[in-house]
């Protein structure tokens, strides 16, 4: 029923978005000593794979709910992407933000006409804001990760891989809210063959790590890492999806991030967002695991704040 | 004659480049208020359409040539590109560099196995160097852009843009020593339907605008613009070419360069040298002459310092 569920997502959201390009370095493949395909979803439109969560869970809005908008809370790609499905829809879109959230974030998000609320930088005051917009408005909550619409959306770049390269050993993508990797080990589960999904996560917020250790939803005392998209925490909608079906979860430290960061801008001559460098990074630091292998990693977003760059 | 010439040239040096995707972005057309096509030659092998030039140059050498090696004399991406291709062919690569060079770019000639010559930043201190190289060890002198076959080997970029979008109206490339605007002009007259060159110049270094208003090659006072790779002059092989077949050299500003580079960056997700922006530069910049054209950008390269970057 997923399986099926994963083709009608695919099937329904593909209207509105970009299928993305696959790339490969020889260069890169020598460094990392095994061949990797990069699913470039910062050539996505608004530049994240955001947008197939987004436009999965907006197509699936009843024509009442259409009418009274949509609320969400985004550090910025979510945002970005329930903005623009929303637009493309002719449905408001009211867009709760943390005040740390990049001003290129910030502009994008009003360029594809979503209506900006700025809360304190916490989950639970981005929550609140949302919850008193739902309050007041009638306008139906998405949220940015743990929601199945959204995961079998994110799923579908895997699913674009795989047809692309179907003998992949692994699919690596970065762990935040945990929605792209759920979505993506499910497709890998469906659709690969014998093809492990791997999350990469900072050392600083590995709440995900911890959480599959202890067998339930831990949070992160810190969030000060330069992958700004992978802060938040895992749900219990994308949690038991996790637990089932990705093999491991690789921590990786912030120097790790920068370079792999630095490589992958160097070398494919992509923009790519520090968050997006973590499964790379993961595999640098685990060369004997990957050695000879396939692996497929999701470049998860390109939105990066060129002011703030850290080389 | 030419129009053969070019077609034998594609086929030639096809198994020694990579076809480079063709990218546009609605986002930046509406900024332009015009359709671009962006041919990336930064994806190309070594990151520059600088392999085209070089590959034919290489294919083209008598089995005593190769024997003896080749020489040359760049700010960095045809220095790579003949170490690439002589690589690839076997052949020694003697590559004198002006001390400027960014060091990404020295790096990379060392691990495409060319042989650095370190010389005074100054177009004559790079000639002496490379003429005693000639003179000691028999090598074949390959300029960067005063060559013809180097110039038929840079055409086949747009020869492939044009088989991807026929009906372009102009193609924009930057103007540094020639052979790209050169090449580009030729494939344009044989293959566009009505399609027009034009080259874009940093304000800072116009020898080229100064050389089409006088009919004879000028020289620049100044090399001080970010658009490292457009420092050099005109020759006296590509400026007959450049006089008979680029429409006009729209000349652009520092400031120019660099908010277009940022815009590429920024919408297109990709790493362009500031050389690449100039071209965009020039279409934002006469914006009525292009409105409602259909019009192809070289991206020349993506070799960036980003220890170096002006964002």
């Amino acid at each position: 029923m997923t399986k099926e569920a994963l083709l009608n997502t695919k099937e329904r959201i593909s209207p509105l978005i970009h299928r993305t390009p696959v790339l490969s370095s020889t260069q890169l493949n020598k460094i990392a000593r095994t061949s990797i395909f990069f699913k470039c979803e910062n050539f996505q439109k608004m530049g994240a794979f955001k947008m197939r969560g987004a436009a999965n869970a907006i197509l699936n809005l009843s024509d009442k709910q259409k009418e009274n908008g949509v609320v969400t809370h985004s550090s910025g790609n979510f945002a970005q992407a329930v903005s623009l499905a929303a637009q493309m829809n002719g449905i408001k879109a009211n867009i709760v933000m943390p005040s740390t959230a990049p001003k290129v974030k910030q502009e994008a998000v009003k360029g594809y006409g979503g209506l900006i609320t700025i809360c304190p930088p916490t989950i639970r005051d981005r929550e609140a804001a949302a919850i008193k917009i739902v309050q007041e408005t009638g306008a139906t909550f998405l949220h940015p990760s743990n929601d199945l619409d959204v995961i079998l959306g994110n799923g579908t770049a895997a699913m674009e891989l795989l047809e692309d390269q179907p003998d992949l050993n692994y699919i690596l993508t970065p762990v935040g809210g945990g929605g792209l990797v759920a979505g993506t080990a499910l497709t890998a589960h469906y659709f690969g063959d014998n093809c492990k999904t791997i999350g990469g996560e900072p050392f600083v917020v590995d709440d995900a790590y911890r959480s599959l250790l202890s067998g339930k939803i831990e949070s992160n005392e810190s969030t000060d890492t330069i992958a700004d998209g992978l802060r938040t925490n895992l749900g219990d909608i994308n949690f038991p999806i996790i637990q089932k079906h990705v093999e491991e979860i690789i921590r990786v430290t912030e120097e790790e991030i920068i370079a792999a960061m630095r490589l992958i801008w160097e070398r494919l001559k992509i923009i790519v967002e520090p968050s997006c460098a973590v499964p790379f990074a993961a595999v640098l630091k685990e060369k004997s695991k990957f050695q000879e292998k396939k692996i497929g990693i999701i470049i998860s977003g390109g939105n990066v704040d060129l002011g703030k760059l850290p080389f």
